[in-house]
């Protein structure tokens, strides 16, 4: 019998367990000598044990104990023994019993670590970032990582039991021109040539569909050169799934039975489906995101009917000019300090607003800057339409209908924020359908694909492909869940001629088109199935179970946002055989705009 | 209801549904048109069924089932009928039964297809990975990858049983000079610098140990831009595991107990525990491999002994200059004409043998070039000790022990493939132990790790590492199944100073030691617990599991032995855009030795 097969995980002591002996093995989490005794925290994955060294007990072992110190690693054998009354610790599982120890070996010495390995840190990122292999012994973080192994064994489980396959799709691909920066990866078999690491397993899977594979999925790492923000890492996991002969219809579904499945058994919530579905349209038109967070009200009223007619030239113009009015009531908020209102005409500038206008709904009457342009009518009817009551405040922008989305949608989030109004622990998942399928890109001065160019237009506008192509919709979806987007997916294109279209549309010249997703296209024409699916971010699923506000808290080995590992010093410079190899040269005299 | 969610999949159908209404999805295989009646053999994943077209039946929809050809995707509705007596076909798991149609819809045409789709395809491999996607659509490709998903989901529910967390490591590593070439990613961010693509997780997973993570497996992709042998890939999988406060006595019954699983579940074949072990030095003595084949005898016997003082100078040359002499004992052979034998002297030069002896133990009496310098006493104890009798010959071979072994080696495996020793379907696993931590390598002039660097040495061989380290062994495993390295690991190193003494003796100055692995050196200070682990490789244990002989046919889409993607057409040239963002420049004038 070995050390490791006789062990016990402190996670499994309790007062069932006193009177036996046990072999414990962790970490010293903190030693603390009192009368005579040694006690030590002991600490290994599954929780915290109190250990007591007695030197009557241990004997010579005892000037082990005394060189105890933190995170040392330690193998102890002692005997479980019921707590006194007064000694019980409510805030350890384990704070019913203590061990008394006989007997003792240290496994491994440890410096002082750089901090105090607990979940309430108060260190520098770049610290435990440096010092990972340290921060990952944080209670919290093992709970991260117990929480998101159970959540992809689910994920797993879940289709596998549906009939799908997890397939692996290559990491070292060709590099395509549509969607973000690529990584590269030069060749050193053909000089002058690169592999792209994948932004996501999209062809594949389709051509997977092509293959007969008929139900694919696959836990999949993606790849993006991005400058990063917060929630962003170059390297991140996605839950990919791709099936043949299906609607729109088939798949929503059962990606509602997964999330019921994933919440229940990873982390003890319930919840409930179907999901509401939103449009695209309903959902910009109420909340001005295509991401709403349902959890408060608050929506976006459209007055341009109203006002349009009004004697206000300020909003008259925009309306005239086919622009939008629109305002949301803050409910009880009348006594807002000017200063604040002030604050928050600046927050919808960085929206690109121009202006918040605002009428108080005043116990003492109307207060507002615009409310003399309004007739007493025009007034009535404002309060009706928005059912404004008294202690409310209303906040009016006017702009085109994007940038009053965009302003008051955001501005709704943050009064949210303000006010408390979210509660906690509340789960409100949803979807939104029917997204355009394209956009028309100013910088490029051409349409580009909402969701990706292999989106299928719904049947009913394909008709308007060539006259009006702004206005097809396409048969794409994506999960909301508390205004974050957890994942998004559509009905795929499996006729060539559509995806020749969609290419033109998009500003290929045929060559082009055939250059990069020729081979797609030439698949199209060997008996494509109809197919679609959907991709799931992990990252941000396991963030939103574990409550954490940082991508970096949910991945073992995360990089900064200046794409680097701090622990295993990567980049880094190689050397000039392995550069030669590849018949590059680095061309680092050159001027660097983008160092971070 | 969704006309997938009413579908049946083909190897559902069976006499029990006969009488039912089916709707079948899929594509044709086949269509042959006979007495006015049109039949199409329909082919989904799960197999292939009988469909017929009557035009009484179909009405006008039969001038769509006449437009039917290979590989046309459709939707099919249909009443099951029992197949008359004389029809029935028992290739065919749904052979006894057969859809009559009465509706048919095409989903997608298809152009005929650059070769028919069917198990024994004889067509240029080139030609099938090129239209990859229709390569995968044959059922024994199909076949290949359900029974991948099965052992995958068979690995992840045996290590989450045993409280294992599955975690990912990061792809964009750091460069490290031991080991295989390194794929490298330039940095954007970090002009002149690259990150590495893994070998393996070794660094994070024993990084994942120190981090208190006790039970971690991850299934990985890896990668090594290696020239590619018939059995390599730029990027494969590997399943890799790693465990705290191990000995070897905790991880081998372990992973027995995972093989019994996979064979087991996922091809229904049973697997005896607990395996056969032989230390490394056993396996080479009697087999001249680390990696033996055990389903035949035929082992090396050392004839050293009693050929050094005999009167055959080649022989009493080798020994008394410290070589081997051995010889195997091929049963029944002593028919072999001798050009096949002349044939087998060729085979061994290939291993560095300067020449095979023989001795043929034929009726008429001993017949062989090298009797005559044998006294008769010296060839009895021959004979007596290689238990030799009339029909076999003995074949012998001196020089190093390493190219003895070598030579023999891989003769004693010609051999039984040329006598069909080898029985199908047998299952030889074993495990092979206490490798030497060290070899000497006459290029580099300098010792290389066996196993890698991180190896932990035996316990007992602790005291050999600075006067003779070539002699020290190592905490090593591999398991081998028939002949076939299925996965290996060790022990590892956790403490600081052996590791830099182990750096020391691969010729790595303090600078580079730290340079390259300081982070794991400094980690080790900080409170290391002992641990273990061990990898398999996946691709090739789904070849042994399916039967196939070449790794392509186990990798969804695969590269050719230069690399590339015949499909997707990777590497490729990129943009001048996309590679001086990465302040590098490609080299293409420079003569090209490697191109293939």
């Amino acid at each position: 019998m070995t050390v490791f097969s006789e062990r016990i995980q402190n996670g499994e002591l309790g007062l069932e367990k006193v009177g036996e002996t046990v072999r414990l093995l962790g970490w010293v989490q903190r030693r603390r000598d009192h009368g005579g005794l040694i006690f030590v925290d002991l600490r290994d994955r599954s929780g915290i044990v109190q250990v007591v060294f007695d030197p009557e007990r241990m004997g010579a072992g005892f000037t082990v104990a005394e060189s105890l110190r933190s995170e040392f690693v330690v193998s102890i054998q002692g005997q479980v023994i019921a707590r006194p009354e007064g000694m019980i610790n409510p805030n350890l599982v384990t704070g019913k019993i203590e061990i008394v120890a006989y007997s003792l070996e240290v496994l491994n010495g440890a410096k002082t670590p750089p901090y105090y390995l607990v979940d309430q840190v108060d260190v520098d990122e770049t610290v435990r970032l440096k010092y990972r292999y340290l921060d990952l012994r944080r209670p919290e973080m093992q709970s991260v990582f117990k929480i998101r192994h159970r959540v992809t064994q689910i994920m797993r489980n879940f289709f596998d039991s549906q009939d799908f396959y997890e397939i692996e799709t290559p990491m070292l691909n060709k590099s395509t021109p549509e969607g973000a920066r690529d990584y590269l990866v030069p060749s050193r078999v053909h000089p002058g040539e690169f592999y792209a690491l994948p932004q996501s397993p999209q062809l594949y899977k389709q051509l997977l569909m092509v293959g007969g594979m008929e139900k694919y999925f696959q836990i999949a790492r993606c790849f993006r050169d991005e400058d990063l923000r917060a929630d962003r890492q170059p390297e991140f996991t996605q839950l990919d799934v791709e099936m043949s002969f299906v609607e729109v219809e088939d798949i929503l579904p059962m990606m509602e039975k997964l999330m019921v499945k994933i919440f229940a058994e990873a982390v003890g919530k319930e919840v409930s489906i179907p999901f509401p579905r939103l449009t695209y349209k309903e959902a910009m038109d109420r909340y001005g995101s295509d991401k709403p967070d349902t959890r408060f009200g608050m929506e976006l009223i459209d007055v341009g009917d109203l006002v349009g007619k009004s004697g206000f030239k300020v909003f008259a113009n925009v309306v005239a000019g086919g622009g939008s009015v629109k305002c949301i009531c803050a409910k009880g908020c009348a006594g807002m300090p000017r200063r604040e209102i002030d604050d928050l005409a600046k927050f919808v500038s960085t929206y690109r607003a121009k202006g918040l206008a605002w009428i108080v709904m005043a116990e003492e009457g109307i207060k507002s800057p615009i409310a003399k342009f309004f007739t007493e009518e025009e007034m009535a009817a404002l309060i009706d339409l928005t059912r404004a009551e008294t202690g409310d405040i209303l906040f009016f922008v006017a702009d085109t209908y994007a940038v009053v989305s965009d302003a008051l949608g955001h501005l709704r989030l943050e009064l949210a924020k303000r006010l408390g109004l979210i509660e906690e622990g509340v789960l409100q998942f949803l979807w939104v359908t029917e997204f355009p399928l394209l956009e028309y890109d100013d910088e490029q001065k051409r349409h580009i694909a909402i969701h990706h160019p292999f989106t299928a237009p719904m049947d009913e506008d394909l008709q308007l492909l060539e006259s009006e192509p702004l206005k097809v919709r396409a048969k794409a979806y994506d999960m909301v869940l508390n205004g974050t987007e957890l994942g998004g997916g559509s009905i795929r294109i499996h006729r060539r001629e559509v995806q020749e279209q969609l290419f033109k549309l998009l500003g290929f010249s045929e060559e082009e088109a055939v250059a990069q997703f020729g081979f797609l296209m030439e698949a199209f024409e060997y008996g494509t199935p109809p197919h679609g699916g959907i991709a799931f971010g992990l990252d941000r699923m396991i963030m939103l179970l574990t409550g954490k506000d940082n991508i970096r808290d949910v991945i073992a080995f995360p990089k900064t946002q200046s794409a680097s590992d701090l622990m295993a010093h990567a980049p880094s410079p190689v050397a000039d055989k392995q550069i030669k190899e590849l018949h590059i040269r680095t061309n680092i005299e050159e001027p660097v705009a983008d160092k971070k």
